[in-house]
């Protein structure tokens, strides 16, 4: 089978068998072909599209790229999550401790923010002298006693994925829901969970813009599930406006520890809550999806779900007692608040503009390995829908110096609109589809 | 201009700027654009096609990108001829020293065969001691004082097109109207004739299997000639059974002189005279078609076009006898020929499967750079539309031995088709298009 052949067959619109595809990544992960031809093939795919299976196969070929975990001896009921990336998604940091405190295990390996859109390490890394980087060994062991682990990739997992994202990225082969599909799921199915959450995010602050781009997306990635035998829930989940009120690392954590504590803006409280209640009925752990959500709840308001995370924090030796003292989180030198320019409904509250205010002022990356600042980012305290008077806080800039917050403050103004009429506040979650 | 924002505006289908364009192409030439991008890019064109405008900036970028030769203080009148490819298309052997006979100065930079096609500096190399590699200032002084230049690419024409053109071969990206359109015209713009004739295929051993896709290609090659300031004129031409009977390169060049000498193939040489004319036409050589094909008739009836043949073959280098001694060329050891299996008319004589048999006698090569034997090939005897008797002469297979010779005789014996009611001929041009 000449890669050749395969590009042309995938330029033509053919649909390509496994053993095509098996061959194609085999042969880019052993070096045998080339990145120009995958790139030529990435393109066509791209353009042409590919079916459910060829779809599925193509995740698998990743998945057989590297190891694969077995988690049914140490943790059977073992769930996972992920989410497609947005502005001040810090679900992670709530609803696996919350999941963990009632009892089914969570081993999550988590990624970096690039770009507008933020990462659960670089968020995590805001905790003095916590480790995100385990050994395969340390990251079994912690799920055995903590029942909760929160790292970055320990295992060489689905590195065929790696390689192609890393080329993907450079020559405008990333839209794809196909490509975008078998890359997430290649990890999850490597990872080991039997049971499988994605948060798919939508909006202007997501990678997919319309409910109908995130649903195709999602229906590829529950279908790929269903064929791996996994038991796979998609939500589709709004990301026209940031989730919460903050963006930016340490801002986030101190939100998180909020809603850890029983308190938490409310619209990020019933987002991690429905989240959380999905991740206990797909491994078994309640009835159904009001009774899982009572028992989110109760962890939430009763701090098992804190100590948790607590527990978490002091097995990746993280200094524990930023849980209890959020205070001692980093700080920015310099905090103001800008108020909104006019009394009315908040109409627009853009989560990509507010998004790269925050990669401006310091907390995220133009590219990969950038350093990051944990303490800058932002606060917005309206959101769409919300009624404001003219010069009632709108946002509150955390830079570390005076000539940033103003620069910010002048990005993010941009970021609201405004209307003199009522405006509906923009929902949660769109739809939910279920392998 | 970022190299994968010009990948993606040209995915998503948009008309690319000429500052895009020569950016790109400049960025490739000087290796700052790695080929993983630019395969990423081609299938894009590949998938999403180009205006004739960016067509054209394609064609100019890559002009742009080496030398160019300026023939008007040398050759004002110099006229170039370009076959898309085809098996037995011996043309240029016979047009071009009928041209240059009728006082029209030829500079030709021929290319090589590769797969079923052919390639006019293998036929010529069948003539011992021949020269194809000459230098820019041998090259201009052949066409001083013979007028007629027939060689390798002496000076760096387009290397651009030459880099892309490898790429594509490999990455499944070839088939393009605008890459080949580009890819062609690059090299005679840069190669310095104000008019060009364009010798199109149409069918089963062509790159264009129909008339639609070949007018397509020739509308904008044409079209680049007239942005250019050039005077051009497209042949589509019949390419689904061989020209001529001789398909091999000393058996090419034999048939070739035999029409020189005033005989031929009929259908070879009003081919040539049809393609020669416009040549003179082109050149402002003659009034009007008619006036101009008298004129190629004559200097190949005259004995004039076979002198300036010998002219040729003598300042490169070349045993000059063989021109009125043909047996003299490279002769197979083993000759044997096949008769018609049954009496009928000719429905079929596949230009593609002849030219691969002839590849496999040794005549051709599978991959660059391979070597080839002068001697061997095929000679049909009966082409589409012929009457023959069972058993009647079907084909001559020259071989190096009998174990090919029977090889490539089955392979040869499916490329027939015969009927038992009268067939018509194929016709030698399909349509002509002017700048």
């Amino acid at each position: 089978m000449r890669a050749v052949d395969i590009i042309a067959r995938k330029r033509d619109g053919f649909e390509l068998s496994k053993e095509e595809i098996d061959s194609f990544v085999q042969g880019f992960v052993r070096g045998e072909i080339p990145d120009y031809q995958v790139s030529a093939w990435a393109m066509a795919v791209v353009l042409r599209g590919m079916t459910a299976r060829e779809t599925y196969d193509l995740t698998m070929a990743m998945v057989a790229s590297g190891e694969t975990l077995d988690l049914s001896a140490i943790a059977p009921r073992a769930v996972d999550k992920h989410s497609t990336g947005g502005v001040g998604d810090k679900t992670t940091l709530v609803v696996e401790p919350a999941v963990a405190a009632c009892g089914v295990p969570v081993a999550k390996m988590s990624g970096r923010g690039l770009g507008y859109s933020g990462g659960t390490l670089d968020k995590l890394e805001s905790i003095p002298g916590i480790r995100v980087a385990l050994s395969s060994d340390e990251f079994l062991r912690q799920l055995q006693t903590v029942g909760l682990v929160l790292c970055s990739q320990t295992a060489n997992l689905a590195p065929a994925d790696g390689k192609l994202y890393a080329l993907r990225d450079v020559t405008a082969t990333v839209p794809s829901p196909a490509l975008i599909a078998a890359s997430v799921m290649s990890k999850k199915i490597a990872g080991g969970a039997r049971g499988i959450v994605l948060d798919v995010k939508v909006g202007s602050g997501a990678f997919m813009g319309t409910v109908a781009e995130a649903a195709a997306l999602a229906r590829r990635m529950v279908d790929i599930g269903r064929r791996a035998g996994r038991r796979v829930v998609a939500l589709l989940s709004d990301m026209n406006q940031p989730l919460g009120r903050a963006v930016g690392n340490a801002l986030e954590v101190r939100e998180a520890l909020d809603t850890l504590r029983g308190g938490g803006p409310p619209d990020f409280r019933r987002h991690c809550v429905t989240v959380g209640a999905h991740m206990l009925l797909l491994a078994g752990a309640a009835r159904d999806l009001r009774g899982a959500a009572r028992q989110v709840e109760a962890v939430l308001g009763d701090g098992r779900a804190l100590a948790k995370f607590r527990a978490l924090v002091e097995a990746q030796g993280g200094e524990a007692r930023v849980v209890d003292e959020p205070e001692r989180l980093p700080r920015a030198a310099w905090i103001e608040t800008v108020g909104a320019p006019k009394r009315g409904y908040v109409s627009r509250c853009d989560a990509r503009r507010i998004g790269e205010a925050s990669v401006r002022l310091g907390a995220g990356r133009e590219r990969k390995g950038d350093p990051i600042d944990h303490s800058v980012g932002v606060v917005v305290h309206a959101k769409v829908g919300d009624r404001v008077e003219a010069g009632e806080p709108l946002f509150t800039v955390h830079a570390r110096e005076r000539a940033a917050a103003v620069e910010a403050g002048e990005w993010l103004r941009e970021a609201f609109g405004f209307s003199s009429r009522r405006v509906r506040p923009l929902p949660l979650f769109y739809r939910t589809l279920r392998s």
